[in-house]
């Protein structure tokens, strides 16, 4: 029982192996010991199988890469007070300061010095993973682990889509990826007038659909702006939620939200974008956000508080569930682009 | 075509009468005619048919009653711009000034100047009535007269559940009358965690029930503040939305709402309430908002946005229909307390 | 008395003309006439002078122009209750619909169908003028007109300025026209901590230093993000309003800007912005807010507090006074960049 | 040099006494030991000092009191960080648990697992003490360390003045102890429209209206309510700061109020408050809050920028300055009423 099943990045170049490494129960103080009971994949593991240039400047190989899950807390650090074993725990994947001016002022998402789960410390693609207690947070118990394993990235979505008012209202979700997929949801579960679901990948777009989209548009078919013009009586929309991080779908998304309309942004985009300030900004009197992380730990207790709910679809956001083991096909399935959420159990 | 069936109050005693009046196409340049399609009974009808004291020291005889409705436009003034012929619409029931310093800065809903329709108007329990442009919201001409015609206290429903979030959050609903019933109903549609219903008419508790509540709780039959503590983990509800007016059920709230809990309260209470000032308010910091009325006319766009949405179960909250004629049943079903809403048609 | 001195675009070519018209005394129900105390200049009527582009598109003359002002109410439309002959009054220069879902729902300053007084309407450099009634704001009479004159524009530097709280919080004031010194001399009238003011013309940054900015920085000078930088410790400001409209101020701003930051946006860029979405906004967790106009009329008691509380330097922020007759040499003092505000006194 | 002097309450009985007792450089990983500079005396010391009821169930001797104070970090726990040996800080007073709901969720002011210095841990009458590290806030060491140490009571007053807006606003402050006098201060900082000072002592009446009050009232020589809604033109005020714990002052309060009026509570009743709740708070739609402590750490910025900004006035909110062995004078007088904030220099 001393050693365990891990996925790490060996070296530096693509791929990834699985290995039989010791159980890491060496627990500083404030840390535990967890046994994963599921893992999901980020789009951010992707990039670190591929060995992209991001991750070319950032990972130290060798390193267990993942960060998305739900364990079982085994063991205990000597300072642990927050926790008992048998807890069913995820993990808020930044690890911040908790000293800098951002930590003491309720803002850590926006910590300057914080590292990050399977990507700057040891992660989750393993048998058992410590982490440091703060993260944790301790979930119902009577959930599907495996549903609970992607309440990281939803909290993405839920930091994305409630940042501003969506009850009842119009909301264009740009990017239907796995993320931008729990924002369709979530739009769904609070009420939202009409959901404008706008992707690409013609599977997701179904998926979209199936999850609460009002209107599915895909770029490749028609124009997005007059499409999104007539669906909203020629006024645009009042929300949009940006997860493409796509130059174009950014630029039309100024175009078609509505006067006096907000914008969550989430997508990361690889080029500068070109704002028509004067017209798109100023005089439509919109209100931007960039949308980081989750709250710390607010976005956490709204996470847990809409899957308490009832009213996510988490059985149509996982799509596919594999032994850790099948890692390779988990990761295909998702580079495929026919996937939500890709589930490993160890 | 010239007359008009009306329910009027008749004169300073209890009790309605069915008449045949003028109908009232005598227009102002800004008000227009509608052809009621659809009216359903508020309490304070109620409260206007048993000629209480409130009524007596505030309604003038012959008075045509009712307030929410469901209409359609037929003749318009000559100053309209806003509406057509053939406009399907109901209408804001409080007639402001326009002028004073909270009408010019978005607060109409405290005009210290108001008119309300059927009260100190004519109003709507008849075929025919006339209405400001102003006061007018157009529907969705695609969704039953029936339940368009309840927008108005729906719209009190709507203004006290998200003055605060709720989303994600325990919500307590004080008092389950056909108001409170909507205020269950609105906690499900945008995804409360937990949502409790705390009522004495078990008729209603089990609508609560049907309409969304995770808990029913007979304040008769149980301790509420034990329960509700129980319910939340020993740490009170984040959200009450109170509706009941009862000062007893409110005192309790005071006690089972959680330390930076926040409470809506729009029952209006004939007693004075006492508070402990300190322990109550200070030391747990909570927030209180009085509801008034409808935010002129952005509750009436979530209203709208939240019909729309498909998650408003408004077969449920409309428990009864009669003809206009019929109206002396639908007033003795709603004083029966075994009702939700109870709609006229004309 | 049936004539007045007006001064008036007269022809599609550069200048303003001074003329001889009938004082405009046929009123609207809802119109006023008022008799003008002092009338101040805006950058946009230096556009309409100079006949730009933009004026070219837009001006239909022969039109009396300008739209910033106090007068004194001389005559009355029928319908009009909201004032009496004698009050003190200065205009909302945006003469709005009053039926679109903005109007309706608190947001009419971003209305589809505004008219704009002195741009669309025949404005205020005369002897009289008339206006609608509802765009009125009754003034404290016992404040100079020519302070008074100038609210409109200190409206859109409070809207700028408040949107975002500053109290206590660093702020850069990136341009510094009329508008940019008000918002200097508005963060310091609410306490902010330290401001910045950015501007490349030493006669306005020296105005901005004696309004209360603490740094000054003249980017022909100096680079400002370094200086930005190390003004604030390295972190950058918490709040940037930027009334300047230049691309590469704006560019910079995104630079300077804290994380978790917010940026107020009123300056009108001729060029397209670009943004490096990812590092800038998103990573960084920013707002973004356009602002256009005033909130009707919310701002406007905003305006009317802050000069009642005495803390505004009204003296420094007009810093030109001349006679209706000698406009020209009001245009001229402020197309030379040596002035504050220039006031004509009729 | 390993003895000191500190101020202890010393039995179960009223009366402080100095004491040499060893200096607490017993620090454990997370603490540091502080040389104090300045200690200023809260009401609550007084209370301890007169040994009443509520001290009675809470303290116990032997214990140093005292807890407003600024100091200077000699000695550092193995593990912190945040600090260096000569950084000037002054405390947060609230030692929260740091796990539960409330302080993962921005809430520590409301941690029901509070300790608080000086009450249930030795304070800072002393001259050294040692303190957590996370609770300390670094101050701009080229203030007067008598003025910073008055910070953590000026946050009681930044907590209750600005979480509603008051700038440009009318703003009632009721109670000009020595917060209700920051309060004032405070108000008068952020340009406040019109400050009313109501208190029935007339030496801090005097000194509120040197702070800044406009009007300034004495309940016990004039009708409260019919003064305000005189200065108000009959509306009431916009924002009421409850500082006095006075139930017919509170009870006054909810009458002068103006609808959509918004109350911030810090007064601590010892009777319960009856209040008119249809009336008062549902017909007025009016907002309350209950102000405990400071939120952590934002108040905190907010106090450093008010002071940095130079609106507050610091040298008329101190008003006695005495050496710590002088502790009797200056608890006398506090007593006496006659004062605003006093100062003990070890």
């Amino acid at each position: 029982m001393s050693t365990m099943k891990a996925i790490i990045k060996a070296a530096r170049e693509p791929g990834f192996k699985m290995v039989e490494k010791p159980i890491p129960d060496d627990l500083l103080p404030h840390e535990v010991l967890i046994k994963i009971k599921a893992t999901s994949i980020c789009g951010t593991d992707v990039h670190i199988f591929d060995w992209d240039k991001w991750s070319q400047g950032r990972i130290k190989p060798p390193l267990t890469v993942g960060h998305e899950f739900c364990g079982e807390v085994v063991k205990l650090g000597d300072q642990v007070r927050s926790l008992q074993k048998g807890d069913i725990v995820s993990a808020e994947t930044h690890i911040v300061c908790g000293r800098c001016e951002f930590c003491r002022q309720g803002q850590s998402h926006i910590c300057a010095d914080t590292k990050i789960i399977g990507v700057d410390t040891d992660g989750c693609f393993a048998e058992y993973a410590k982490m440091p207690a703060e993260n944790l947070i301790v979930n119902n118990s009577g959930i599907d682990p495996k549903f609970l394993s992607i309440q990281e990235p939803f909290g993405n979505a839920v930091h994305t889509m409630l940042h501003f008012d969506i009850i009842g209202k119009t909301v264009a979700i740009v990017g239907c990826g796995p993320i931008g997929l729990m924002g369709v949801n979530i739009a769904k579960a609070v009420g939202s007038r009409k959901i404008i679901a706008i992707e690409i990948n013609p599977y997701r777009l179904q998926l979209a659909q199936s999850l609460g989209a009002h209107v599915c548009i895909n770029p490749l078919e028609e124009d997005v702006i007059a499409r999104v013009m007539e669906e909203t009586g020629g006024m645009g929309v009042d929300v949009v939620a940006e997860y493409s991080g796509n130059k174009h779908a950014i630029e039309a998304a100024f175009k078609y939200i509505k006067a006096g309309g907000k914008m969550s942004m989430l997508g990361i985009a690889s080029d500068n974008i070109e704002v028509d300030l004067s017209n798109d900004i100023v005089f439509k009197g919109i209100s931007i956000y960039g949308v980081i992380g989750r709250v710390m730990y607010q976005t956490w207790d709204q996470v847990a508080g809409l899957i308490e709910s009832g009213k996510i679809d988490l059985e149509q956001l996982v799509t596919h569930v594999f032994s850790l083991s099948e890692f390779e096909d988990g990761i295909a399935v998702m580079k495929s682009g026919k996937s939500g959420k890709v589930v490993l159990i160890p």
